[in-house]
């Protein structure tokens, strides 16, 4: 190997170091996503599984997921995406075949057959100022995202580099996580991507005992950050949301209140609810899911005094909002914190959450659907009309 | 003495609990502000000293501020002022009287003849949940601050509740600090009303060894954070302001580059200035030390992904500034922080610091020009117009 | 009033002030705790109301709290301690007069026949150093706390400084809070002491969600703090102690795991325990509340690599323990923090949340035996042996 | 190359690829230390050149290091160090050959001839719970350290694992950085090893404006210590050492006091004479740089209450003190944070430190002598008498 060549690029010499019982060429059926919008469904390509990597796995899909991510996708909303991709960011899959040892960061060996999912994030390079002078490892200008930001190529292994696949193909260095058994891969898909945004926004929120906790936004990352707050042991917790069904769903997680923007569809009417429900007092941690501006002001004026200001839902540029920095930051003696993506303690921790809770809450009612690959575009309609909280995809 | 009487409003039975020397009547010159703008000089008013409240301490005034809280003030930009107002929260003065035996925070005798300073904040109750659960002192309901939410009355010892007397009247609990021989008054109000600000601003920046630190502003706020960041281990200081006069003396300070708003008006360009002079690293920490709101997203730019962005020059309400809240601070991973008045902390180790470096560097520099009392209009006049960092009043 | 007489040593001048209903004299029944260890009941001693200071609010006892403090008061092991006394630092009580108008925090006026509990803890001056500018207001050096650290007098109504009394004096700007009616006297007793101790240390602790947290020591203080650690979201709680009994209690309360210092009597095999129990993990937070000197190291070596440990138990001086600097503090790179007192903001927030969780937990199980106030020593034997929880005292 | 091939074990094909100028074969000399703490001089050893692995970089020494650690070394007083080695873990060096391009972490190109520093620890993995979740990389368990914990070869370019030889070889990955012109490798140096420690030391205990600050030690970790707090706008600084000769360099650095171990042999005196330098209030930080266990103890009484105290010098186990948590610890609510190791972000800013203040203190003084790499014995035993701050060897 010359030094120029980089381990990513290697192929495996024979497809004796996959382990036992790998078939030499797999059919897979995976979903691409195209710059201009449309999605082309490529069925039962054959593909030779000797070209994997060295330190690559190969997993055959189990759950994949559609979010509010991939309807931005559809519709170009994010910057830099290298069209066409496969979308599905986050995923369960099992195990069919590794080039070479793998092992989890705890040391244990990853076999054929493990159900795991993995950190979607990759390539954050633990080599510029950012991760290791400034550590905002999320802001790596070299890091991608698995479904996102990495161009897929549905007829080679290696371009499997996305959910929506019968097969997904982890370069190497993918942290990997085995789910265990008492984890079922739908209540586990249950957070999905939701998860580790809400609960990097939660730790950035520092919630203390007794901390009265407003979310905006009711959301998957909105739901997940109330539930969240929750079981840091805030006092009260209020979703400010909508629609209805969603507000419901809410309530059957044990959410102290929800506040709906259907029924109170002006700002000042929800500040004054928001007062009512806090005996005056407003949030003293309060966590912006929406994706909309306007939310943003709005959330200031619902912090109390020298309270904290998540902003986690504002994944992609829907314009511009008018703030008065005396009224909304200087005066309110505010902490105001931003939000970007997450790093592996939080996926990590997430599944750790997921494991211990299992049982605690109604998952199912976020996950209610469950959409064969080839109806991709039925899941991410559903997901944009806000019919359902998340859409799950499982092969064919 | 009833119940529901309060001792600052009892009196003293006479004037033999003031100390040796005390004439039992004063005459007083002051400036009282009005709720039109207009000021009265009241000139030797005949007042009683016999009326001090226990607790009290009546000061003969050294040196009194005219800053730009006072611009404010009389264009009636501040909510909720009391007036007629006699202005000027930060003062020296020289012990006079004081009503019973008044100790320091370190429990030494504050005795006649003394040169001190106090802290303009007073009445912040230590009884409420914003003092006492939320610890947020500054934004105690209670909290009043001589010189500018004390209703003063020129006709009564109890009612010269400002700086810009010949007699300043303290009432009961005002916390004084003694000021240092080594430390000529003067000097100490260089740092005036501006350095607790400063300092509070600076102590929620949390400055690393080696951060890069940009100040937006070259007031006396401007400068003095400027010059605390880099007593914090700076790697580099940048201040962002105009005129040039300003500028030139932040050069004088030490302060390793500014960056002129005549200069460069456009804001694209101030921050290719920006980038160019940290090497493209942008701000670790940048500092807002304004009053306009377009500083604001500005300031927001000139942070690197996950720096800290402080916001203390928004005192009065300039009206809105349009925020992209995905590219200002979601996706900056930001942390922005509003930071409102001061508590005795600031002040106290303010005085500290003017103590340590009173020989260290260029104070005169910023306190150019001192007025005689009836020439407050003309000292607010060159505050307004930015000719002098700060003008300081004497009594006649 | 002359200005060297302090407020809380004024009398009324009349009962009218005190509102309807209270009769001129009570009758008052007290224990009192001499220097030599020796308890005195003082029955039905005739009281003037009227001597009563205005601010002051006097009390019917409805419970008092008998906790290790009071039997390390009994044993002299606490310095400073102006015996006589009258002990019980935490009671609740029924107000039976008030001396002008009281509010409570939240600026709501305390009236006759209202439930109330108190912060122990007076006098802290909020004008020294230690208060204003190290803000360490539980080490501030004027700092008295009623039942410990409050020379008593059962002769007078002034003297009547502490819970184990049928009338408790609470001195002017005694902090009180009005129990809600939704939380019985018994269930707030249930945290009594322990609850703001517990919940500072847990603040100072930053636990984070999916931690693991040790506890050390299974008395109130021990079993409050893995309680506050489960609803701070821990991945478990684990905790350390003894006796048997206690730790049925802690497991009761849906503890995740206790460790029996009767079952392992040596400390390495607990550390292996602990090992076991967390995958080789150890504590992320370990929460010392034993008060036995060698705890302190043991507890050093339950953390992980970079962990947190608080050190709460250590409240008399029990001796000396050997450390090792560089295998438990230096090499472990950890943070190590004691824990002094409380403040208000703890004991606000520990009655939030015993209202919250009034049903939640089998609190009955923390104070299962109520006394007399004439069977305070019984109480105290009771606690000492350890055989209860908590004692509680009830007037006759 | 196969998959189970490691990249740091393969072997360049040809010479062709280390850049213009490089000599096949070099001539090296070295010192190894032998784990019965022999040293072994191999003198002009000739090693292939070509068999760099891809990513390496190949050194020519400028200056090495003599510190303490190479004195605990010789003792074989640090635990698992794989003997024989080849000591010094901080150097400078020009550039001499590089296997493939390298780039340091803002992206610049590495070169032949730039005279380098790089960061002694290596191999951490990134891919670990202690990295990735608990974030205490300076704790991963794959750890190593050129100069300490890497088995070292003279026979071997591969093998030359550490700075007392006259080519480094530095394995790929080494994070490199380049010095500036304006910084000479002899003012580097001065702050060589012990800078990275004391600015991580610096770090954790988040000196803010106006704190007093004490050092315990004066050897290179406490000087830089106390110049670094000095640096953090502390009010002022006080060095507690000995001998009488380094604090007389500690002066001469602008430190404000010293208290010398030798005029005041007795604890209890020196924390009187602390006392009065600051005014009874003593260390708001205490940081502890000496190696000596009962240390720890006197710097936990030198800390006012509510301080913090930083333990950086128990590098080895020097055995146990008598620690009284609860007058130490509990009662003083005191912060006690061990601090190991160092990562990237101390080492850079450190040389961004020591650029920006190249030219603002006397740092011959700490350097005063270098010695010949065949004279290391000699340099070693003058570090070990303290007859030094440091010593270097430069190549023969």
């Amino acid at each position: 190997m010359g030094i120029t060549e980089q381990a990513g690029e290697s192929m495996l010499e024979g497809s004796s170091q996959l382990g036992a019982d790998v078939q030499p060429i797999i059919s897979n059926t995976c979903v691409v996503l195209n710059s201009d919008g449309s999605l082309n469904v490529v069925v039962d390509k054959q593909l030779e599984v000797s070209s994997m990597a060295p330190g690559s796995v190969l997993l055959q899909l189990v759950l994949g997921e559609v979010c509010g991510t991939d309807v931005h996708l559809q519709h170009g909303r994010l910057d830099t995406v290298p069209y066409p991709i496969i979308p599905g960011h986050v995923a369960v899959g099992r195990v069919y075949a590794t080039a070479g040892s793998i092992t989890d960061v705890e040391g244990s060996e990853i076999g054929q057959g493990d159900i795991v999912t993995y950190l979607d994030v990759i390539d954050t390079c633990n080599s510029c100022v950012t991760c290791l002078v400034d550590k905002q490892t999320t802001r790596c200008p070299r890091r991608r995202v698995l479904g996102i930001t990495c161009n897929a190529d549905p007829n080679s292994i290696q371009g499997l580099l996305g959910g929506w696949s019968s097969f997904v193909y982890l370069p190497p260095n993918t942290k990997i996580i085995r789910l265990p058994q008492t984890l079922p891969a739908s209540v586990f898909m249950a957070g999905g991507c939701g998860l580790p945004t809400a609960l990097h926004a939660v730790d950035r929120a520092n919630i203390r005992l007794m901390d009265r906790v407003i979310v905006q936004g009711s959301g998957p990352v909105g739901l997940l950050a109330a539930i969240l707050a929750r079981l840091s042991g805030a006092l009260q917790v209020i979703v400010v949301g909508a629609p209805a069904h969603r507000l419901k769903v809410v309530k059957e997680f044990g959410i102290d209140h929800t506040v709906s923007l259907e029924e109170f569809p002006d700002s000042g009417k929800r500040l004054a609810v928001v007062q009512e429900l806090t005996s005056g007092h407003l949030g003293d941690v309060v966590i912006e899911a929406t994706g909309r501006p306007e939310a943003v002001t709005e959330g200031m004026m619902l912090c109390r005094d020298g309270g904290t200001y998540i902003v986690v839902g504002q994944y992609t540029d829907n314009g511009d909002v008018a703030l008065n920095p005396h009224h909304m930051i200087n005066r309110k003696h505010l902490t105001v914190k931003g939000c970007w993506g997450s790093d592996f303690s939080h996926f990590y921790r997430g599944v750790q959450f997921m494991t211990k809770h299992a049982s605690s809450f109604p998952w199912h009612l976020v996950v209610s659907e469950v959409f064969d690959l080839k109806d991709a575009q039925k899941a991410l309609t559903a997901v944009e009309r806000l019919e359902v909280f998340k859409a799950l995809l499982k092969p064919m």
